[in-house]
């Protein structure tokens, strides 16, 4: 399961198709986990992400406060844990010890890799212009990890209310553009 | 083939999967489309939904001016008209006699609907503070049309160079929150 770096230049490929993620911040010495789908890529390369983290999550303080997370990318066998993270608060549990999943120590930032998710992110808050109108923030990948052995991980998107869209097959057209 | 309207409160679980959708635009009478996956809903009601519209696409222009646009989900059938509005300009072409797209009135704004899409959301620009430095748009959703006997629509999203995944399977799971 030991991920590789991902050239930053092929980041965006990951965010493109819209997969939850399980967002990690950490802020003095203690670790959390929130699901979101609100997020969007912004920029190639340097690769920028926008992020919806809505006030009333445990993790907007952390947040704003270190500008710093993980974005980890789970797969379909996660697919409960990812549900648990997103009906549970950081303010009463222990995400990672409640759900079984394992905190590894990113390189440039203090929030921690979830070992079992496919794609990890770091990244750092570069503007936060539209955080008090929308809770918007903007964010640049610093580093980028991939496990190697999943060609093709099979993404959770989420419908709405507990529903999910698991990945399904894969079409190649040609394209001449990114 | 014909569209129903569809509750406001609805419309972030169209989008929060992460489908390509095709932006149609209108100016001096001439519609456009291009395609995009750079999108993020970013409010539940009324419905908010980011996009970065980059200077170099001709849709461009046509966004910034009138502040109005159409977000229309097309189906994996529809793959080669998506790649074809990608790869091609409406500087060059009218991509909907190209591709054999059919446009029909919006009701609030000026771009059309394109009707072979499941769903089309009639949006109109609501925040270009992030325009200047990201081409990054926030829009309010109006009003919103879908395909009712289109229940669980294959739709596509892009992994980068061509390459799409096609919605699979739909798990459900118990969640407390939207």
């Amino acid at each position: 399961m030991k991920k590789s770096e991902l050239p930053l230049s092929r980041v965006y490929g990951l965010l493109e198709p819209g997969p939850v993620v399980l967002m990690t911040t950490a802020r003095g010495g203690r670790a959390n986990i929130m699901a979101l789908s609100w997020h969007t890529v912004m920029e190639f390369e340097p690769p920028l992400v926008g992020c919806v983290v809505s006030g009333r999550n445990y993790s907007y303080d952390a947040l704003e406060t270190t500008k710093e997370c993980v974005l980890n990318i789970p797969t379909a066998d996660m697919a409960e844990k990812v549900v648990g993270c997103g009906n549970t608060s950081g303010r009463d549990i222990d995400k990672f010890q409640a759900f079984g999943l394992t905190a590894e120590p990113a390189s440039t930032v203090s929030a921690p890799l979830i070992a079992e998710c496919f794609a990890s992110l770091e990244c750092k808050v570069v503007d936060t212009q539209l955080v008090a109108g929308y809770n918007f923030f903007v964010m640049e990948v610093q580093k980028a990890w991939v496990t190697p052995s999943k060609k093709t991980p099979k993404t959770l998107h989420h419908l709405g209310r507990g529903r999910f869209m698991v990945a399904g097959r894969v079409i190649e057209l040609a394209s001449e553009k990114k």
